[in-house]
This record gives C-alpha cells, sequence and structure tokens, in this order.
C-alpha cells in the first residue's frame, strides 16, 4: 500500500478485497451497490483492454482487477477533480500498471481511444432522465447520476465505437426503461445478450438490471436467475454477501 | 354442464376452477402450464372485449372466464377440426353467452373483427423459430408449436390493428428471443408495460416470459418479482400451486 496524499475531506475505505482501498468524497457521492453488482457481473480475460466510461471514484476497474487481474483496465471520468481522486485510489493500491484513469468526456470516448480499441466496456451510466429541475445541476452529485452531460444513448454509441466487433459491454441501470435502453443498443449493434434482474426482495419488483451486450452478436439471449437483494430486512443472501466479500 | 359429443380418441380434463372441464385430442397437443400462466396474468374487465388469437383448446378464454366473468371473449383458432372441439369444450361449460370461438388466421383478425375492436389481446404464440425441418409440418402440433403458418411480427401486427389505442396485449413466450420481440412489439405501437420472468427453480435461468404491453402506452415498464415454477424437484412453490388451484 502506497502513501498518497489524502484530503481531510475524503475518507478511505476498504473494499474486502485484495486488501484494497478507495478514497472517496462523500460531499460527491460514494459508489453503491449497483457498482459493485456491475465489477460481479462483468468478465474480463487475460489481456484484455477494458474501458470503464463514467468511472467516478475508480472503483469498477480497481474491483474487476481484483477479480481479473490479467486485464488492463481504463477509467474515463470527465469531471476532473473526481477523476484525480480516482488515479490517488489507483496509486494507493500500487495499480498503476493495471488501470489508468484518464480526464475526458463519454461523448468523446471513441475520438479518445480509438475506434475498436477496448475488448470490454463498463458503464454504470447516470440513471435519471434528465438535469431539468435539479437544484444545482453543476454538482459533482448531479453529473453522476443524472443525464446532466450525456444520456443514454451517448453511451451506446460510445461503447459501441470503441468496441472491436465481438466486444462485450456491461451495464447496470433501471428496468422502467428497459425497453428505450434495448431499441437504443440495437440501434448502435449492441445486442443484448445476458440480462439478469435484481430484486431487493425474492417478491418485489425489480429496481436494477445487469445487461452484457455484444458488438454485431446474434438475437439470442438469456435471462439469468433473478439476484435477490435481502432474504430479510438488513440481511443480504447468501449471493450478494458473497459478492461483497470474495 | 351440458351434454355434448365427445369423440372416443378425446380426453375431458378438470380445469380446477368453477368446475369447468375441457376436452382435448392428446394426439394433436394439450395444453401446457403456460397458457395457464398467461391466463392468470391477464386481466379484464367489466364488459371488456378480448380476443385470444390461436386459440386451440380454448382453455385461455375458458380459465380467463372463470376469472373475469365480466369480459366476452372470443378465440380465434386456424384448424377447423381444433376450433370446433373448443367450441364443444365452451358448450359443455355453458359458456356460449361469453365466449364466442372463431374459425380463421391470425394473419387476418383485424379483417375479420374490425380494426380497434377489442380491450385486450391474449397470444401464447408458436414459439419456435420456423417449421423448416420438421417431419410433419402439417400436423396440428407443428402449427400450434412452431411458426409454420404465422410468426411473432404477424401476432404484433395483428394484436396492435385489433386493438382500440390504449388496449392491452399479453402474452407467453421464450425470453431468447426477448430482444427480437420487444423491437417487434415496439414496431407496432405495443409497448412492454409490465414483464414477469418464468424460472424452473430460483437458481436457473427463465425459460418463459409473461409480457403485457399497451397500444400507445409510454416507454416505462415493471419487471415484476420473479416466477418460480418449483421449490423441490416435483413440488410446486405456493404461487403455482395456487395459480393452479384458485
Amino acid at each position: 500500500m502506497r502513501d498518497v496524499e489524502i484530503h481531510s475531506y475524503e475518507r478511505v475505505d476498504e473494499l474486502q478485497r485484495n486488501g484494497y482501498r478507495i478514497i472517496q468524497n462523500p460531499d460527491w457521492f460514494c459508489f453503491g451497490i449497483d457498482a459493485v453488482l456491475l465489477s460481479a457481473f462483468a468478465r474480463a480475460g487475460r489481456g484484455e483492454k477494458v474501458l470503464d466510461m463514467g468511472t467516478g471514484t475508480g472503483v469498477i476497474p480497481i474491483l474487476m482487477s481484483a477479480r481479473y487481474p490479467g486485464g488492463a483496465y481504463t477509467g474515463l471520468e470527465i469531471q476532473e477533480p473526481v477523476a484525480e481522486m480516482a488515479s490517488r485510489s489507483v496509486s494507493l493500491n500500487e495499480l498503476e500498471s493495471r488501470i489508468r484513469i484518464v480526464h475526458g468526456d463519454i461523448k468523446e470516448a471513441s475520438a479518445i481511444f480509438g475506434r475498436g480499441s477496448f475488448d470490454a466496456v463498463t458503464c454504470n451510466p447516470p440513471y435519471m432522465d434528465t438535469g431539468k429541475g435539479l437544484v444545482n445541476p453543476d454538482s459533482a452529485r448531479a453529473i453522476a447520476r443524472h443525464e446532466v452531460l450525456c444520456d443514454f444513448e451517448d453511451v451506446a454509441r460510445e461503447a459501441s465505437a470503441c468496441l472491436r466487433s465481438g466486444g462485450r459491454f456491461y451495464m447496470i441501470h433501471r428496468p422502467r426503461r428497459l425497453i428505450d435502453l434495448i431499441v437504443t443498443m440495437r440501434t448502435y449493434r449492441l445486442e443484448p445478450k445476458r440480462m439478469r434482474f435484481v430484486h431487493p426482495y425474492a417478491d418485489q419488483e425489480a429496481n436494477m438490471v445487469l445487461i452484457e451486450a455484444r458488438k454485431d452478436g446474434g438475437v439470442l439471449q438469456r435471462t439469468e436467475a433473478p439476484l435477490i437483494v435481502y432474504q430479510d430486512k438488513g440481511v443480504y443472501t447468501r449471493e450478494i454477501a458473497a459478492i461483497y466479500e470474495e
């Protein structure tokens, strides 16, 4: 563990994986279960190049580098102070050889990195429809959570452009907008191959969906076993506990 | 229960609902869990007109008429001897005032009944991609199960044409082709509002999906709690047992 600068307004959390830790600024945002689930759902082979679009704290490439140490990870983040903080987390874990953080805009990802330059793209995109009506649409939190600076069409277009043919796109989103997501992905040649719905409880509707799409893939897909978060109030299911702890 | 002709090659099964029974010919096909699940997933209000496209034995309108006795049901069946058998089941249960069986082709449904003439359409369509390579593509079973005489685009186009704006389309299908189904439905202004995936066991991928779409509906949809069929080998979950018995 390298010594890096931590500001007084920041906190450092354990990731319970390889002893990795992460720097977060609670005034901006902290990563949630969605990032943890996406990093467990996504896969990276040895030698594969993986781009995380809108990486925020860098939690997804850091968690994936623990699970798939053979991959080469790039995290793209539009907010410069957030990207700088993510870079310090990479250094803190001595992961500079596996993860690089780049300050830049998702909407320009394929221009920054070149078309077809990645084997896989991950994205935990802003979920909310619009930034209109936000009290502070310029806040770091709003930019991370709302479609202030990019919308899902930007994400799908740039993910597809950054991927080689046959490359994989992994994302987590809200099922409420699933039909639009699917239609937009197909428009950009991202064909869903694997979906997994996340339900807070076994008898409740899904509040998240994990999707793996393949660029130029065939039309058949699998809907995996449902992922249930809680077995009782405040008690994770065994699967969720294992995702957090393994 | 009215006295109707039953042939020696036919059998009569209890539907465990209102004392209703159904005539089936095992040499053709017998209804399965998919029809039972669809009839429990679909809804019909008092005075609503409901069309079942490809009704086969008539099991879906018969089960729905027990659950929603205020609806007026029409079953459309392309195979004349099958339609004749379904009509005898309607008579057997003295349901002639609520259900009529019509011999005709799904591809001509809107021409037969008129555009916008139904509040709801149900369909348990042929699942299989194609009739090519079938040993006997003219068999009653192949026509019911395979896309010999119609494909999903025919189903979506005619369901939409038969529905009034705001009317509901209910179907059960295989999730493998979900993306094509969704894209085709949107092409014909059928917007999914409610999806429910059916899993044989809680830890297995879905093998069926129930979808409610609304003609000219908005883009948001809900993915309901997963429907699990078996809790142990050969033992239905309580929910499935209730669907069969209530």
